[in-house]
């Protein structure tokens, strides 16, 4: 880790001064970019995803054409589900299907807790490839789902709204939810320390669908396992939480001892930093749609945020736990030259008082 | 007004003291209930809304089987849009198709602002049909989207997860979209008061995206607008806001001057109570998926939701500006005895500082 050229993102993450603040984009690594697309109409996504060249060439793009401070593996975290033992489908523009979802107590059965270097070993040759590649020009990331979020997809079967059937499975056999939830963590425990093994110098546990719960609910069905990876991995690799939509727990993800919080883009930055406390790093939260604006008003909207999360008297300049990412993926339909603006914008900023 | 049977609701509106909590529950008139399930395999969506004799029947199944403490006309949001002048299709569990979106300033010239008389009448007419039935039993709730929630459908064209072409429209075309919403405000100005007019005893203005937008666009966006619209209203009929995950903006939607401000699951009553202030009321907050709990749990959860709003040492007991409801619309697969058991909860509801 001490050969990296750039390394803002992880003194960040350790609440370390830096020159400036380290920027990435949460699936920078994806459809809006030409190249990516390119690979998409010869590839099939879990061709993508299992041949570490093809991973470790759409990895990097981004670092190389939209020059991120950090990449993040390519890869899908219902990777997990497969490797436990569904089937998943990745159908091209309409998301994930998992055909024979779980339904009850003896579904359970189907799944196991698998040998991650023998299931997901892909992912650690996509990461070690990766590695090797980059040579130090900035850190890794890799990532998994949180637990509620791949029981969404395990139980559902494919993405929803309201994921009412995942709820109900929860409200109505929480035994069985609650050992389904406990053999994800141990699966993703397991996974993230062999991405840590392989390389990564930051682990992301991104909980998509945590906003769908109510705060008791979150902390019972989300935040309790997430606890468990964090503390799990705390001593091996820096860690990134990211539940989106729930604010309302950020004192309690805090409390994880994650590195860093993820936050969406309907929080103000000074409530999110009121709420998570004055310790933990804090990334987001451009608005995404945002990115579909012209360039000058990204320019001056991303300033605005720096200001917010940065600026402004009385902030310790250059120690400000912040990293500037958007506040969920990256959208198809944004130009490339709107993501450029993007990351160019945030490297570029200067605080201005009397602006 | 002074002739109803059951005025919790108004008197909770009203900063009064009441017996118990009112409570009713959005889309209560709809496809959980078996009896309007026969009425839409009969009548398209449209012939039911259009129908006075037809949206009375619905609108007042709910007061009758579930013993609801107000009933809500039925109807739905995209009437407005089609008054305007646009095409709207209600693909039946498919959800709205406006098949020609706006696109630009020029699109705007097909829209009117229509003489709400002529072509929103149907709905003045099932009002006064449905008032005239209740006789008195329980208040009549009329209602209207909230001009960003309309934009969003009427220049995506259809649902989406994101509206992103509707967020775009509004980023690099301001000036057309301003312009809109304020066409969309005026119309629905003329609207609610219009239903005011018919037997509406409180109109609930709902934001179903309103969260959808971060703090400073949701305030440029959709809360300038609703600001006009209660001004106009609050001193000819009571009002509700219900911007569905726009927390962040309890504080500007208190001080519209609405007499009640709806909330959605993913907040703690204390907190939304810390945010809006002390004087509006609050209305919901109970998770809708679950109602598709076993009912000893729905009963417990409902409790403890009482417990949260009302109950407690130093709340003042009968005047706590709280009706309860869920925090979004009831579920198409919702038990009819499970919707039972929430407002039979309610209604028995006692505090017990010793539970």
């Amino acid at each position: 880790m001490n050969t990296l050229k750039n390394d803002l993102l992880l003194r960040t993450l350790r609440g370390e001064k830096t020159e400036r603040t380290p920027v990435w984009m949460m699936r920078q690594a994806g459809r809006y970019l030409p190249d990516y697309r390119i690979l998409r109409e010869k590839y099939s996504f879990f061709e993508r995803c299992q041949t570490p060249e093809l991973a470790t060439e759409i990895t990097i793009q981004p670092v190389e054409q939209i020059g991120v401070d950090a990449a993040i593996i390519f890869s899908d975290i219902l990777v997990v589900p497969q490797a436990m033992g569904m089937e998943v489908q990745m159908v091209e523009s309409k998301g994930p299907l998992l055909p024979d979802p779980i339904k009850g107590m003896a579904d359970l059965n189907r799944l196991a807790l698998p040998d991650v270097e023998e299931k997901l070993g892909y992912v650690f040759d996509a990461l070690r490839l990766t590695k090797k590649t980059l040579a130090g020009r900035v850190p890794l990331i890799g990532f998994a789902g949180a637990p509620w979020t791949l029981l969404c997809y395990m139980v559902q079967g494919k993405g929803s709204k309201t994921f009412d059937e995942a709820k109900a499975f929860c409200y109505t056999q929480p035994e069985a939810a609650h050992r389904l939830l406990q053999m994800i963590t141990d699966t993703t425990i397991a996974y993230l320390r062999g991405q840590a093994a392989a390389g990564a110098d930051v682990v992301q546990i991104f909980d998509s669908w945590g906003g769908l719960l109510g705060p008791e609910d979150f902390e019972q069905l989300s935040l309790k396992y997430i606890r468990q990876i964090v503390a799990a991995l705390k001593d091996e690799v820096l860690t990134i939480v990211f539940a989106k939509g729930a604010w309302h727990s950020l004192e309690g993800m805090a409390a994880t001892g994650a590195n860093g919080l993820g936050i969406d883009w309907c929080i103000r930055p000074q409530m999110a930093r009121k709420l998570a406390g004055p310790t933990v790093a804090l990334q987001g939260n451009f608005d995404p749609a945002k990115l579909l604006s012209p360039i000058p008003v990204i320019e001056r909207e991303v300033r605005a945020m720096l200001d917010d999360f940065t600026g402004g008297p009385g902030r310790n300049a250059g120690a400000h736990g912040y990293i500037a990412n958007l506040g969920h993926g990256i959208l198809p339909n944004v130009p490339v030259e709107h993501a450029l603006a993007f990351v160019e914008t945030v490297k570029n900023y200067q605080y201005e008082p009397a602006r």
